[in-house]
């Protein structure tokens, strides 16, 4: 297993394992939502599945990232915590990052790249974190974080490359299991890997025999190719509607994790993420971001092997969408 | 206590008890969706209360009206529900009586105004039931019912005026109690009074003295002006875009509940209505219908007496709301 550059979390680099997530819930316990599981009949009978959705979307920020960034500060010792933490994301992790900061009583600076959505940039700032910004084009964001964390002695909480991270991150997999035990299909979405990372543990733990697919849009398919070739590669900067997902290359630690455990990546078209987007507000009543909307995008597009007849866990990752976005979406 | 002119139950016309919303729930266990209560940190930090919202948008068929619905079908002796049932409703209710029917394995008729929203048209179809149109310029829509139910012997399923529809009701405010006992405070739409007197009884009976408001649209002040009056009120078709409380008069066996039961009715502008719906969707990620926006409205329009602090239950009645409509209150 590689170190990643940014990697600078206490805890062994391991493989990852169901008691790292049972901590991780015994440390967040009563610190963040319990998410409800939510069934959508028209959502049964456009797939042919029995899906149960996981609403990280109704999280507190917004998103699962919260569960990754708590756990971290809370496997800080108070000395580490004092020094506050520094984070760098365009997206939902900053606002994870800032708000567990806070409920810490920790400082947080985010690096943010100057063109983040504006909906993202308030939400990291109303969450009590300082925003630095960075050019997305000219400066490199993880050396903006590391000279920040050299400068101030601040830990630095990657987005998904540390098993605190993916261990908080796979709780969301654990209440899943808890009110639907008889799970066979679990999807996430798949962005540097964090979320699947955890939730895969913990389903491969608990239902050996479920299948497990992470899902990319098609444009993003770093995983997918990855998964093929064996080892991780890097595509393009992806331009895909889901920006949870834009990233180049699969997670350092997270990749050995998800060869383990994913049954395979499974890829949705741009057209397939906007009818989930709308099919989830129109129908199911629930708003979700774009990447939140990936697995029923998958679902919805047939692109599950044997899914019809499954019951299927879905993690709606997040719902940090703009208004005039969804308003968009929805015309 | 008048009986009204399509009141059919063979349930004695009496006050409703806590006992009629327990009896319910027993009938209903296992067959609807035990909803959500969701919090949002967003919610509470605009209106300065503890919000929990009691998510009805998330109710199969989409609203709170399969637990009245559905609590009355069961009512019925086989014989009666082999003859199937009637209802008029151009909304919500429709689509309640329509699965209600199918989950029981009743036929359903459900007269309709030619005008109705063409989502209520479908997802009652979708649920199995036949539509009969009428005309709302020129028929009476509760003459139809009851010629039908002359002619075919189906049962009538009134919206809102049939003590096991109010009990059924009832049972969303059993269920946010359970979950949150501690209450100061509860809110519902209130249009013809069935979810507000089922509510309204649960909470006075578990929470004697917490605070009961029911909310309306300024232009569908009926109720408001009747409690002041002491005695039932009928006002001119009013014209929100709350399409769920457009009831000119509250119902004959409503009011007297309601008269016990509320503390008061507050009225929210259609400004009001429109940034609830924006608000729930853009930072709680729920899509609700307009109608299913009044108590967030009423909170953010600080129209709850004392609502600073206190822990306020807000039913969120249903998410039925056009794909149209619901962009257009976004842009």
């Amino acid at each position: 297993v590689t170190v990643p550059a940014v990697a600078t979390s206490s805890i062994p680099v391991t493989a990852l394992t169901i008691d790292d997530v049972l901590s991780a819930a015994a440390r967040l316990r009563g610190r963040i939502e319990r998410t409800p599981v939510v069934r959508s009949e028209a959502l049964d009978a456009a797939t042919g599945a029995h899906v149960f959705l996981k609403c990280e979307n109704l999280q507190v920020a917004g998103s699962f990232k919260i569960r990754g960034a708590l756990n971290k500060l809370l496997t800080l010792d108070e000395a580490d915590r004092a020094r506050g933490v520094v984070a760098f994301s365009s997206g939902n992790h900053a606002q994870g990052v800032a708000l567990a900061a806070r409920t810490v009583g920790a400082s947080a600076v985010v690096c943010m790249p100057t063109d983040a959505p504006p909906l993202k940039i308030a939400g990291t700032r109303a969450h009590g974190a300082e925003v630095v910004f960075y050019d997305r084009q000219r400066d490199d964001r993880e050396a903006v974080a590391r000279r920040i964390a050299a400068e101030t002695g601040r830990v630095v909480v990657p987005p998904y490359d540390d098993p605190a991270v993916m261990a908080g991150q796979g709780t969301a997999a654990l209440e899943l299991l808890e009110e639907v035990p008889d799970l066979d299909v679990l999807l996430t979405p798949v962005g540097g890997g964090g979320l699947m990372a955890g939730c895969g543990t913990v389903m491969r733990s608990r239902r050996p025999g479920a299948r497990i697919f992470g899902v990319e849009a098609e444009s993003a398919n770093d995983t997918y190719l990855s998964l093929r070739k064996g080892e991780r590669v890097t595509i393009p900067p992806p331009s895909t509607l889901a920006d949870g997902i834009r990233v180049t290359t699969p997670g350092a630690l997270t990749f050995p994790v998800l060869r383990t455990v994913l049954t395979d990546v499974v890829l949705v078209s741009e057209e397939e993420i906007v009818a989930a987007v709308r099919f989830l507000a129109v129908d199911a009543h629930l708003v979700v971001e774009a990447t939140g909307g990936l697995g029923v995008a998958a679902l919805l597009g047939r692109r599950v092997p044997d899914q019809r007849g499954a019951r299927v866990g879905v993690v709606l990752s997040g719902g940090n969408i703009d208004a005039r976005l969804l308003a968009s979406l929805l015309s």
